[in-house]
């Protein structure tokens, strides 16, 4: 705060100080994460293809929002094209659905959302929900579904306590069977689920649901399917990792970030529904200096009324020139290594008598518990909490951390393709000495048997 | 799309083409808008200051998401830096209110009313507007809001027909009096209005609302007043415009676009709130990977809990790196000769005989209407339709097009400085010469008492 307060001019400067900017520079690079560093494992967010980082210096000197065909072509012609090829990968015949690029998954998934309340609960767009239904309409997620799935019911309308949380199983998937009996339950409650929404690519453990039988289970329902697909979603791309997204194409809608495991700047999240013509439905509403009342071959490309935002980005631009340049394989190839290098990972810990992996990884996020000698229950996750600030302070490796279940691991997400076996072995060792150190500590302040406290960084 | 579709690689390229990429890049320039050519009159978006565009690009290549401190250490300083700056601009004691970064007036606008809501219709986020309520919950704005605030009742759940449209005055800002009229009537058919939007800088004309007597009626009335001040909201850099927002430090909230009048990269909305410790009741949820349990320092000042998105884009730092370099002269000196230049094309637009202009401009916007002699009614309205068709397809000029009561106007925003009265003069000259060719088309087929149609472009 003080470095940044110092670098705040007070009077009004006569020019450019060039000076002045590396120090801005500097100072950025300096205080956040460092995506380039082979350190790096503690978050979803990748260093990018540098060629786009190129780009968005071009499209930021010369900007075009996207939602406007006659502001940015370009943009609304990419989408058509990225829609073409993803059609492919899904398995759906062309012209058959659609496409809608957006800001962010959070985004995206509400969007989805709004389009299945809009559907089963005509009239909810003009009526609103306080209509008198004699059900109470609910959203079925999964137990780790990510926090913007979780907060879409208080936000449309639906409400927090209508949303039922499915049951997971032991390789923390939604369980069909025990989901099915949720559903039931639930609706001798007067609960009616008009919508499903599964993970591919679990925040914490990055976990496919099972989703050809969770879309039979949404289907006998009469529910919509949305896959948040935010992370995962990018395996369509390569032949090895795509079964892995097995009965995505029998959802409703699904959306990718490729932002994440596509190697593009944010915000560039990609909403699939399998249905041509529903995306506009998300927002039935017309505003005429939006949406020309004389629909002509430019206005019907333009995505405006379809995707929440005004001023768009052209992010996709950035996957489009990616792919144009490099072809799919480069997004494959890379993101096949990370899964690799991950399963490397997890074989190496699993090999370790001090660490402890439950959950054998299905992407490139790997959860693990590092176990001292006679260190158990709330200590062993206070340590863990320890551990992930002490590396972080130390500033050679950044994890994260997650609690699941009222246990607190340590998480990795491998994003940089330049990540080998020595830097796992790397990461392992520095969290040992930590370990040891603060076992000492504690055993020199005769604390053994208090949890771990928040000790000050060195 | 041929173009576009050529440029996609079907084989995997073994190397970069950097002929390729400037291929790519000289298309993107030339099918979208020139928002840094002289012509370019015809839509809020802007160029932004150079050094912002080479920043864009470092971000891209060492991203930082901005809703966690531990990630992105100086944009959350950032947003405290330009808080404390825009505090004393609308004259707010420091540490009394709250200021948080989004990604567009929409979101922002939605998150006020979802803070609103919560407040207003208390249990609604957890028990949803489903729950039987003796009054239906209604939002008031007025009937020049942009299509983002009109579309909120849709999306939270309170439902479009629960939105009352507050009447204008012949400046097309909400009249007071009527407004006062209309909510009385709205009450008597047993609506609870909550909520009431002002706009300072309507899309249509740039209007400000009196917000002094808005802020005074939503008191009464127990209701809550946000202000999308999205276009104008940037006047409180300039000591000039300032004065035109008077009233906006009555407003429990308002939003402003640094991406439209501050110049800087999009999407970069700040949303304000006067009562500090609200941000976090829009979306009032925890999750334990996002939000540390073991708050601290550094957790503290972190935005994840307070905006809707998960990855949230640094873009605060461009306006707080352009404001480190420049001042805020800079932005005040070039919005001030954009509302002057805007004031002069008024003035040379009013002194043409065949040209209306209905509302003297408030900002950098301003509609019009060419009138050659003996054109009038629908035939006035179509003829701006196809002179903005022409224009635009001329290539030399941009304009946009609104349609209000019915008659449609062309319309003007000046975002480049550069523009003076010279490109005024230009365009208006090219409009009369497109005028004179349709006339000259249509006395030829013998059309004069059709609508004008929609021709094919030369």
């Amino acid at each position: 705060m003080a470095s940044a307060r110092n670098l705040m001019t007070a009077a009004d400067l006569g020019r450019f100080d060039v000076r002045r900017f590396a120090d801005i520079v500097e100072l950025y690079l300096e205080t956040g994460i460092k995506v380039n560093s082979r350190g790096y494992m503690g978050r979803q967010f990748s260093s990018v293809m540098p060629v786009t980082a190129v780009f968005e210096m071009v499209a930021a000197m010369a900007p075009q929002p996207a939602s406007y065909y006659e502001a940015g072509q370009l943009a609304n012609v990419a989408d058509r094209l990225i829609e073409e090829v993803f059609g492919r990968f899904i398995g759906w015949a062309p012209g058959s659905f659609e496409m809608v690029t957006t800001s962010g998954a959070s985004l995206a998934n509400m969007t989805a959302a709004l389009v299945a309340r809009n559907r089963y609960l005509s009239g909810s767009w003009n009526g609103g929900l306080a209509a008198g239904r004699s059900t109470r309409p609910a959203i079925a997620i999964g137990q780790d579904a990510h926090f913007s799935v979780s907060r879409i019911a208080g936000i449309i309308g639906i409400g927090q306590n209508q949303v039922i949380r499915l049951p997971l199983n032991d390789r923390r998937q939604i369980c069909p069977e025990r989901a099915a009996a949720t559903l039931d339950e639930a609706a001798t409650q007067g609960l009616d689920i008009f919508c499903l929404i599964a993970s591919a690519g679990t925040t914490a453990i990055g976990a496919n649901d099972p989703l050809p039988d969770l879309a039979a289970l949404a289907k006998r329902r009469g529910a919509w399917l949305h896959v948040d697909a935010a992370h995962n979603g990018a395996f369509l791309v390569s032949d090895r990792l795509r079964p892995r997204l097995a009965g995505l194409e029998l959802a409703d809608s699904f959306c990718l970030d490729a932002h994440k495991a596509l190697f593009v700047p944010a915000l560039c999240t990609l909403l699939f529904y399998r249905e041509k013509g529903l995306a506009e439905t998300a927002f039935p509403q017309k505003d005429s200096y939006v949406f020309d009342p004389f629909e002509d071959e430019m206005t019907a490309v333009q995505s405006g009324v379809k995707n929440f935002e005004c001023t768009k980005r052209p992010a996709i631009l950035n996957l489009w020139l990616a792919w144009s340049l490099y072809g799919p394989r480069a997004f494959a190839d890379k993101l096949e290594r990370l899964v690799m290098m991950t399963e490397a990972a997890h074989q190496y810990l699993a090999d370790q008598p001090d660490f402890i992996v439950p959950y054998r990884p299905e992407s490139n996020i790997l959860c693990f518990v590092h176990q001292p000698l006679g260190v158990c229950g709330n200590r062993l996750s206070s340590l863990q909490l320890e551990l992930r600030n002490r590396v972080r302070a130390a500033g050679r490796y950044l994890l994260s951390k997650v609690d699941m279940d009222g246990r607190t691991m340590l998480r990795m997400v491998l994003m940089n393709h330049r990540i080998g076996l020595s830097d796992i072995a790397g990461m392992v060792g520095e969290i040992r000495r930590h370990a040891r150190e603060i076992l000492a500590s504690n055993a020199t302040h005769g604390e053994q048997n208090r949890p771990f406290r928040f000790e000050p960084q060195e």
